[in-house]
Formats: structure tokens, C-alpha cells, sequence
């Protein structure tokens, strides 16, 4: 059996320096895998898993790896696979099948060749390899002890499988651990948003009018860095719950038909469709920016906007200027994640937070092997609260701890 | 039967403008009043309330009357009627029995005579009401159509009751309203106890090291505002993740026996007792300023703190200072709630929140009478979200609202 | 000779209280006093001084008495006077002459009598001694080393007295010291004044548009504290250079005509009058707040809204209430400085600041008693890095030193 | 004689794109150019200048051809010229002598083939140009009607030049302007530096400790940056005013030596030298991220640093990792200006606000013909304002002007 298939092995030695540098970003992960290397909770288990294969996953790999388990990758994402780091990881014995750049039968191939290996335990990353064990390789099934899923598209998925009676094993739902939340989206979102405006635009933010359309988790961050910054923030929202929230903040709130008159910059991050459509385009000044940080691309309606377009220009790599009648507007990454195509996504240490939840959850499945049903399982609120201890203890923070009287005042309580 | 019972008549002029004071800024209250006014929602209701009897409640009261209820009214706080409001109140026809420094026999005394009005409707505060009907009242049932209650004390105790299968009528829990918690707790208490700590020590807040200790939503309001006011913010957390989220917003976290020694203020709201003891106290810093305003007076060790002090004086109304060994601290309102004490409590405004919840409370019990079952319910989301309508409403601020594009699309989401 | 005047000498044990409360929050006045106790560098002065007889003030006074100066006081303002800490100070042996609400002949008679002790050295507020003395006193000029002036409107009649070359003695402006406005203007007038509207109306700030009129530094400093506060900043400017600034905040920038529609709260302090006007208030909404914090009551045009009010009410100590054609107005403290009419003015830290310049300034007359033409003085900028020194010291902060490469290097720069 | 003399003509079509997007970014600037295309006040004015040749440059400069002047332009860094922009000049007319990367014969060259146009307009950076009129072109001075000079460097060059009597035309001081300062150092280098920082790093700022040394007008700008990105910001200073400034902001102040120990980024911005140390990174955390924002690389003393480490590693085109005895240190940008270096320098709109200035000094000296002595002159106050009044109208922002009463009242106040 082959054991790695990758772009270039000769780029392993650049890859090792950028897991370095990711290393040094991803302390609590670092702090799980000198744990694991001693208590080796994950000896002689086999994990297959699909995730984008990028620096701060190597650093996941090589966690589980110093758990005693071994590993066998490849890529969630045909297109995401960082070649040096794939290289690195092969050299050290990583079972990696992956490259920039697959085609989609090379994709599948790659994950049937990484379950070749024969599971015990499975990471995903929307639920596509969890999906074909199900559908094609049905005969792992018996051996394998669980699965975890970080994305909410594949925990999606996996409540359909559930509702459905098909789920054959349990999932772990590493999304809804309030670790994940509180860095990827409230403030994971909010800095590489940011990033990306001043790497592809390179404007000037304080003085500026930005318009956040969407007011959650998301939404709130970015709107908390886009005053941190210096901008006059303004709120487009459905819920009078949440826009009243903003409110009182201090941003301004108004309807998308009013925004869409004054912003200099809007950000798109609703989980809606044409939040920005043709009225509004019509509606907008000369020069406004428009980016969707939204999970799919349909916030803006891009399609619309080439339509009316006269003229379409690439200003950069990522900015595309649309003439209409009476002036220009300018567009990130066509409307698609800007954070990602502008910019590089989330901080590693935004990163070591999901993955922390990633490798305590490998563990717990084993510990509970036998005693879980098939179902879907929120991350345990223990394992959730590991991870910010952790993360404090990698920034030497400590914190106050509950005497046994204040338990004892605290319980009775209830 | 008399009508009212009141210290001085004759306050009612003063009372009167003080209610149209308040009446200013309570003005989603107010637009409930008018569509109270047209639609006569509560017409032959009798409403028996135990509430601080303040000028706030006047504009609930006077709301209710609008919707076409007749209203008795006694204080759920012996302590706590403005009588002035209360003559005013008594002037316009409402049956008052209420008094600032009532005896408890008096008390009960007043809480009967309101209910010998027969009432169909109740609203409480603390839950007093609502027992003595359950105990000695028990005549009365049989017509009541419901209560609500706003007090975390008051929901506490109804649980109880709804757990011991006592409970006789439903109750509408508005405590957990999101317009009454994003008002109350994390705005209301962070505005009210900076007022307290200006008023009473007229100290310069920005440089100052002030430690909050419990990040929970009135905590994270009031390291909000202390950040606002330009100090440094210290928190004291025992959760991790709360701790973790503290830091994020550029926060010191540590224990208590390291922010013990370098705090110019603490405040604690945590709800928990002996926050700050004894061993605390010896850390401090010569100068050092304590208040609590978490709802019980438990949260700093002032029993200690009396015991160990050499000498006690009261510095202002609402300060005092302790000479310790080779310090002297100062401690505000005894360890009761700064806020309150040493300020007037929430802002009008905040009430207004709150009441809104009550106002509508009653409608929703008269128009699902009959339908509903002898326990607590959550104040409805529809009902709660209109509040927030009514706020924005007041404040001249739209929102967007959806298309029926975008519905469907949400809805295929699910 | 009568050794002092105060209205009820049975007021001191109060008094005597207040002040240590003061010398608690005053720390860098009370390190020169540490100071000056070694050295005495006032040994055998007779200071004659004309402040407001506050608890702050009370403490420069003890700081100079430890240096070895004699001490008579008075009242630079005929109601500013604290009876229990004039009484405090006659206790301890001061030449107090001073009491709440004095007749103009008495505010004079005062002036003379601390004149009669034949001072050496002068402190003024307003420079009413320094006149008298130029003008009545003549016979005490001769023996007079110098003088300190601490306000804009004294350094302006003494600036006139030099112009016109009658000046017969040094004075030292500490009104231009840094450590004077970086706190006094910037910092206390904000807070002073929040709690000023705290105080008086108890309106919730957060989700309020504030409207502020004039960006110097009261203003700036007005405006970093109301969006610290939760509200919405509007900046009214006639300087485009300052309206800009304001906008590079994030602040909204706009005449006042636009302003005057959209404000729920109106602040003024830009040195000029009228800046809200008929034709403002005939724009505002119902409900809104106007105060001033400029020196002088001409910024809001009160008289004419006297007039064109068809009622007026006072709303409660602070507050009155005109109700115009189809809306309500309210106007604090009458139009004149609100933070001290309706709070307690700046905190004693900030005082401490000043009355630091003001001893250093004493002890700066004495050393270059001869060498200092009759003419106004600058505050010596070491002595103002002087009194920041003191802030940090009492505040417990080290700050970086240069080395002596550093020195070199810098110097070789010039 | 030659017109232009550039890298690749034919990249003028990529060149022209990129001045058409800056143009849309320098708003203020174009509205002067509109201005000038009217009254062309620079009518038959040959300009030579040296300045770096940006897209942003291209703007000014064809600004000042639409004024009615003939431009030579060559770069006044050999580093700095963006070809494709000077190729789009080139094709304009514009006697473009510039390209990336020129050896120092052909960098002053350069400067001789523009002043080959005998100029009566000169705009320098860093005063080579006029420096070289001075010595090598005498012939020229004639004929010259004055300068302008924007840079620090430059002007201290020229105040060298006045000291000695041989200035021999008149010099504008760009420089000084507020609006020049406002942007550019306080707001300008704040962005850019954090831009720098996650450009070159990703790393998440919320949570970090950043450490920043020097608190002028850079500083203070990066302070509240970083606070606004939600780090705790920390300040070291060797000036108490400034240090107590900061400490009024809420940020924490001590020396070097202690928050070596605990940062987690450092910038230095002092224009001192060797402000971080070899005794500084022997005390600094394992992973600590260095860069200096002041204008000469001395105030790192990576010498020092290259010569403690054990070995040096590029982790990627901005980021070195220094292997010291227990530790890594990573520095950017080799201690130069990491602004520049590791991000794009100031955004379009900053620029805007220097160049505007240029343009007006250009008008100004042209007007002034005559009237002006060989001297430095501060940008006119009047101008400054203009260029502020022209930004707040491309913004589309109004202000609030004087009343004829107001005005009256302001002079007689004087």
C-alpha cells in the first residue's frame, strides 16, 4: 500500500517551518500534545480524517500522532491543500494523500485511499467523509468508534442522518463548543474581515461609514473592531431584538434602503440571500466597497451586479470594479468568504482553539467507546471548559477558583 | 370599602409632575398605553400589583387604567414608596395602600386590603403576593386569570411551587425576557453603579485600576463601562471560558489575592458570598473603595471587615471608612446594592422595558384564558420582540425586514 | 487683631472629616506636602490667598502651612464657601475669613482683612486680590514677592495689567500647566459633567445621540467619554481642522441645524454664545436636554427661550421644564456650568493637580525672590513634569529613563 | 532632449488602472484638481520634482499639469518607483525619468535630467533636489520661485541651510500642517502598522499584551488602535506628562525593564535609539514579535540581536526568528519601518491630505511671487484649513459656520 501521495516532497522543508510558526501560535493545542505524548490516550488507533491541510492542521496531526495514533489525511477541499506542509507531514511518516488542486475524481480517490487504512475514529470537515463510510465503505462501520465534525454545514447534514435512523456511529459536535464560537466567530471573523479590507483596498478605515448587514455573533465582532478602528458604524438587522442590542451600543440602525445611501464600506454576514440586491446598488455613492463574510455567496447579489454592470475591471487580485450608470462600485473576492480569498483566514491561535476541541474529543470517544448510542453528541461542557483553561494556561493567566464554602453556597442555591 | 391610604394627600401635585418626568422617557410604555387606550384590552379587569410603588410604576399604572383595568396597588417593599407618586396615584382613582416605612403589620395589612378588590389579574414582584393568595387567600383563586412576576427572587419561589404541584394559576415569567435582561442586568446595572460610586466619592475614574469580580452579563456591562470611563479593567472570574472572554476584550484577569493588591475599586456581582474576605482585605491597598452590587449583601465579608477594623466612621451618607492596621478602606452602602443605594437604581428608561413585558403579560393572560395551565411560562418571544419594536418604535430607528424571498429562503434552510 | 470669621466654629469636627476624605484622593499634594515639611521652603511667609474654601482647597492650604508659611483665607466667590471646613481650617490655627452666601461689603471686608496680615505671597482665583491690592492696597505692594493665578479669566485681566505696564509684582500663570489642562479641561469636565446628567436627569446615556458643540478639549474629552458611555456622538464644529479630527473618531459630524433634529441630549462649551439658538430649539425634538459646560451661561440662548416658552417647570433641583408650542424642552442648572450646579465639579484628584502647581508655583517665587521682572510668568515646565511625577509616584507607576547614549543621541539630533 | 526614461513603457496601460483606483481614494485632491483645471494658477510653471513615484504621486502630478504646469518628475528613493505607474505618466507626457532599483550614478542622473527643464517650481522629499540646486546647479536658482518640502528629514536639512544664510529661494513647510500630522503620523502609521503586523504574521491581537514604546503622536494613535483591536495595550515613556496621559487612557505605564517580561508585541516608535536592548530581549517571553515604526532603524538594536542569536531563520519575506539561549524572537522587517516594509505604507487617502498641501504651497509660491524672502515658511494656516474644508466636502460633510454676532463676540473677547 502506498504510503503518501503529494505534490512535491522536495517543499517538506519549507512546510516544517511553517508548522513551526504555527506551533509557536498554537499553545493550548501544543499543551493537549504534551499531555497526550505522556498518557498516549490514543495508542494503536488508526484516524482518517478530512480536513483542509494547512499548517494548523499539521499541528493537529501531529497531536494525535504524539497520542500514539496514526494518521491517514487528505484533503476536505480540493482546492486548499498547502503542498509544503502536505510534504512535510509525509516525511514524517504521515499518511497524507493530498494537493492543491485535485481534480474531483483524484478528491475521491484520496478518500477512499485514506480509508483503505481502516479507521477506529474519523475527523471531518463537512461531513463528506463521514457520508461516503455510510454510503460505500459500509464495511468499516463495525470498526470504528466515532466520528467528529467541526462546520455547520456537515453537523447539518449529520442531524439529517440522525433524524433519518442512518447514523451507524456517534458524532461529536465540535461546533457548538462555546471555545469554537466565541474565537472563530466573534473574533476570528471580526480581525481576518478587517485584514483583508486593508490588504485589498489598502483604505483608509477610520472616518469611514461601514455598514454591517447582520447583527449576530459575527456580525456584532466585526462591528466592535469597525469602531475599535475608527469608523462610524451603521446596523442593518431583521430582528428588533438584536438591533436594538446594537443600538445600545451606540451604532447606528436603520433599513438597508437608508445604508445603502450613505456606507462607504458594507459587510455582508446575514446566512441570507440578496441582502444586497439591485435597489440597493442603485442607491449606493460612488466608490462604495461591498464584501460578503457570509458562508456562501449568495448575500450579495453578484449576479445582478454583472448584469447591470457597463464596464468590469479587475483592480487586484482581489478587487473587481463594476461601472454602472452613474458610478463605481468594487467588490471582494466575487462576493464569495473575503476573509479567506483577500486575506488567510482565521489566526493559527484562533485555530488551536477548534482543533483543541478536535483532539480532546478523539479522546473522549475512546474513553467512552461502547457507551455512546449512534447519535449526535455536543462537545461535553468539561472537555469545552478544558479547552479555555488550556488556552489561559498558554498565556499564563490564571484565574480565581471557588472555595468550598462559595460551592456549597452556590449549590444550595438551586 | 375605603378607596386609598396614603401618608399625604397633599404630595400629589409634586408626585404628578415627577409621573410625567417619567413619563418622558418611558415611551414604548407610553405607545402601549395608546393602543391600550383604543383597544381596551384589560375593560373590567381588576388588577391587584405589589410593586415598588415609584414613578415608574405610576406610568405602568396609569397604562393598565388606559387599558380599561380598575387597579389596587400596595409597595412589595416596606421601604421603597415615593409618597409622593403614591398621593398622586390616589388622586387620579387608583386604590393605593402604600406608605414609605410601613411596619410589617401594616405591610400585610396593605396586601390584603388590595386584594379585597377580588382581582383577576396579578402582578407581583418577589413572589409575596402570589403566596399569600396560595395560603391565606385561597378564596380568590377561583377568578384569577393569572400573574406575572419580573424578580429572579420571585420566579425562584414559583418554581418551587410549580414543582410541588401547588401552583393554581399560570404565571408569565418576564424576569427572562431578552428586553428585560439586555436592559436591566448588563446596561442598567453598569450605568447605575458608575452614577453610585460618582455621586458618593466623586472620585476620578479614568487611571484607576477597577476589578470587577464575575464576568456574567452585569459584569461584562459594568467592565464595559469601566473601560468607557477610561480605567483599567480588572476581572476576577472562576469560569474559564467567561475568564477567556474577558481577556479577549483586553482585559486583566487574575485571582483575587493578585487583584487584591492592586485595585483603586472593587466591585462584586457574582452571586456568591465572601467574594471579598478577610484575607483580601489585608492585600489591599491604603485608599482602596468596595461596593457590591450583586442582589444580595453577601458578596463582600463586611461582618469581617467590622470585626477587624480598629475604627468605623461614616464618611457621607453613604461611605464608610475602615481603619484597618496600616490602611483604611471604604466601603459603600454597607455591601447593599451600591446602585440603589447610593444612586436612584435603573433609569427610567430601563423600566420601561420591564413594564412593557408586564403591560403585555396581562393582555396575553386575558386573551388565553382559559387556555392555559396552572404553571410558569416563558414571557412569549412574539410579545418580547415587540417590546424591542415598541423601544425602536419610541426612538424614531427602523429595521429591515425581510423579503418573502429571503423568508423562504431561511425557511428551506431548516 | 481678629484671628478669623466662619459661620458655626462647632462645624469643624464635620469639616475636619471631609478634608482627610480630600487628602485621601489628593496623593501628589500631599507628597509635596511630605516635601515642603523638610524643607520648610516657606518658612516665615504670610500667605494671603483668595480660592473657594473647599475640602480640596483645605488641603493646599495644610500643605503650605507644613512648608512654614502663615496663612489667611478667604472666598474668591461670595456662595462657594463649605462652613464646615472654614471652621475646620479656623480650628487649626488658619486666618479664615469666609462663610457661605456673603453681602458683597462682607466678600470685600473679607478681602481686606486677610490683606491686613501683610502678606509676602499671594494665591488668586479670578484675580480680584491681585486688583484690590493694585488698586486699594498699594501700601502692601512693596513687600510682595509674587503671585499665582490659576484661571483664563484672571491670567486675562493680569495679561491687560501687564499690557498696560501697571503690573508691580511677578505672577505665575499655572493655568497654562499641562498637568492643569490635561485633567481640569479634558478629563474632569467630562466626567464631571456625565454625572452632572446622571445625577439630575437618571436617563439612560447608552443609545442616546449626543450632541456636542465645540471640539477643543473639553469637547474631545466630552465626546471620548459619551461613546464610552454608549451613545451616539454628533459633532458640532467651526473649525474644519477640529471637525475633521472629530470625524477620523468615528464621530458624526454636522451643523447644528442639522443637529438640533436629531439630538436627545445637547452639550455646549465652545467659548462663544448663542450657539443654540431660537431657531434650534424650534427644530429640536420633544424631550430633548440641554446643559452647558462653557465657562459662561451665554451658550444656550436662555433668555429667548424664556420667552418663547409657554410654561416652565421645575422638573426637580437641577432641572426645568419649557414647554413650547408642540414639545417640551429641559434645561439644566439655567444654562450655566452644569457640572458644578448639578454635580460637585471636578473630583479632588484633578484639584490635586492643580493646587500642586499652585505650591510648587509658591515655593518657585520664594527661590527667585529678585530675579523675576514684574511681569507674568509662564508655569516652568519642570515644575509641571514636576507634578506629573508626583501624580505617577502617588499612583505607584515607574516610568522609563533615558540613558546617558540616549541622551547623547537625541541632543546630537538638535 | 529626451522625455522620459522608464523601466518598460508598455506596463502603462496596468499603471493607468492603478492611479485611476488611488484617484477615487484622494478625493480632496481631486477636487483641488478641479479647481485648478478652471483657474489654472500654475499656467506655464515648469515643475521639477523628486518624490516617490507612486500611484499616488501620479495623482498630485496630474493635478498639477490640469493647474496649467509642465512636469519632470524623477523618484527621490532608488528603491521606491512603481514602473508601471511611471510608465502611465510617461504616456501622459509627463518627462518621467524613474524606474525601480537605479544605481546612485544613475539615481542623481536623474535628478540632473529634470532640472534640465529649468524649473521655476521645485517639490522635494528629504531636500536632495534643492540640495543639489544649491551646490551643482547654481544657474538655476534664478529663475526659481520657491519649494516645498514635506518630510522631518528634509526640513531640518533646510533650517541647516537658513541657519547658514545660503538658502537662496523660499521653502514651503508641508510638513507642519494639522492635516499633514493628523493623518499621517497619528492615524496613518497606526493602521499601517497593525495592517503590517497581520499581513506578515496572522496572529490574532485581541487578548495580546502590546507592548508600545514612545506615546507622541505615533504612539498614541497605535495605543488606541491596539485597544480598539482588543489588546491590552501597555505603555512605556520616558516623558510624565506623556506617560500620565496614558495612563488617563487606561492604559498600564512602567519601564522597559518590566514589560520586557510580560509583552507579547512590541513597536517602538521614540525616535530614540536602542530602545529595546540586548537586556530587553534577554528578559522577553519565548515567541515575543518585534517591529519598530520610527523613521531609522536604530531604535531596535538588532546588531545586537544578530549578534546573541544562535541562529536566524527567515520565516517568510517580513518575519525573522532569532534562536536565543532559551527562546525565539521573531522581528519584522529587519527593524526598519515594518509599516512600510511588511504592508503598503499609508493609504491613498492620507496621502491625499500631504499632497493636497503640496498642491496649494505650489499656488501659494506662485502668487506670492516676489513677496517672499529666501526663508523656511510654515504652511499658511488659511491653506491648512482648505485642505481640511476640501476633505470634509469630498465626504460630503458639513459644519457649522460663525454668526456675524458670534464672530463679534469672539474678537471682542481678545
Amino acid at each position: 500500500m502506498e504510503e503518501f501521495k503529494v505534490k512535491d516532497i522536495s517543499l517538506a522543508e519549507k512546510g516544517k517551518g511553517r508548522i513551526a510558526w504555527a506551533e509557536m501560535q498554537m499553545k493550548p493545542l501544543m499543551l493537549i500534545r504534551e499531555e497526550f505524548e505522556k498518557e498516549k490516550p490514543l495508542a494503536n488507533m488508526q484516524i482518517s480524517m478530512a480536513l483542509h491541510v494547512t499548517k494548523e492542521t499539521a499541528v493537529l496531526v501531529r497531536t494525535l500522532k504524539a497520542a500514539g495514533a496514526k494518521i491517514a489525511i487528505t484533503s476536505c477541499n480540493p482546492l486548499s491543500t498547502q503542498d509544503d506542509v502536505a510534504a512535510a507531514l509525509a516525511k514524517e511518516g504521515i499518511n497524507v494523500f493530498a494537493w492543491r488542486n485535485e481534480t474531483e475524481e483524484e478528491y475521491w480517490n484520496n478518500f477512499n485511499r485514506i480509508l483503505d487504512f481502516k479507521p477506529e475514529l474519523i475527523i471531518d470537515d463537512g461531513a463528506d467523509l463521514i457520508s461516503l463510510i455510510h454510503t460505500k465503505r459500509t464495511e468499516l462501520i463495525s470498526r470504528i468508534i466515532g466520528a467528529a465534525e467541526e462546520t455547520t454545514t456537515g453537523i447539518m447534514r449529520i442531524k439529517n442522518m440522525e433524524r433519518e435512523n442512518v447514523l451507524r456511529f456517534p458524532v461529536i459536535d465540535v461546533n457548538d463548543a462555546d471555545t469554537k464560537r466565541l474565537f472563530d466567530n466573534h473574533l476570528g471573523t471580526a480581525q481576518s474581515t478587517f485584514d483583508a479590507l486593508m490588504r485589498s483596498c489598502n483604505i483608509l478605515l477610520c472616518g469611514k461609514k461601514i455598514v454591517i448587514i447582520g447583527y449576530g455573533f459575527c456580525g456584532s465582532g466585526l462591528a466592535k473592531r469597525a469602531k475599535g478602528l475608527g469608523a462610524e458604524v451603521i446596523i442593518v438587522e431583521v430582528d428588533p431584538i438584536k438591533a436594538l442590542s446594537a443600538l445600545m451600543e451606540g451604532y447606528r440602525v436603520m433599513p438597508m434602503s437608508e445604508a445603502a445611501k450613505i456606507g462607504d464600506i458594507f459587510i455582508t454576514v446575514t446566512g441570507n440571500k440578496n441582502v444586497i440586491n439591485e435597489k440597493h446598488f442603485k442607491l449606493m455613492k460612488n466608490g462604495a466597497i461591498l464584501l460578503n463574510v457570509g458562508h456562501f455567496d449568495v448575500e450579495i447579489n453578484v449576479k445582478k451586479l454583472r448584469e447591470i454592470a457597463k464596464e468590469i475591471k479587475q483592480v487586484n487580485y482581489c478587487v473587481e470594479e463594476f461601472k454602472l450608470e452613474n458610478k463605481k462600485l468594487y467588490l471582494l473576492a466575487k462576493g464569495r468568504l473575503a476573509n479567506l480569498a483577500c486575506a488567510e483566514g482565521h489566526p493559527s491561535e484562533v485555530m488551536a482553539l477548534s482543533f483543541c476541541n478536535q483532539a480532546l474529543a478523539m479522546k473522549f470517544l475512546v474513553e467512552n467507546k461502547g457507551k455512546l448510542e449512534n447519535k449526535l453528541y455536543a462537545m461535553p461542557k468539561e472537555l469545552d471548559k478544558k479547552v479555555a483553561e488550556l488556552m489561559l494556561k498558554a498565556k499564563g493567566v490564571k484565574i480565581e477558583s471557588l472555595t468550598e464554602e462559595q460551592r456549597e453556597y452556590l449549590e444550595s442555591w438551586k
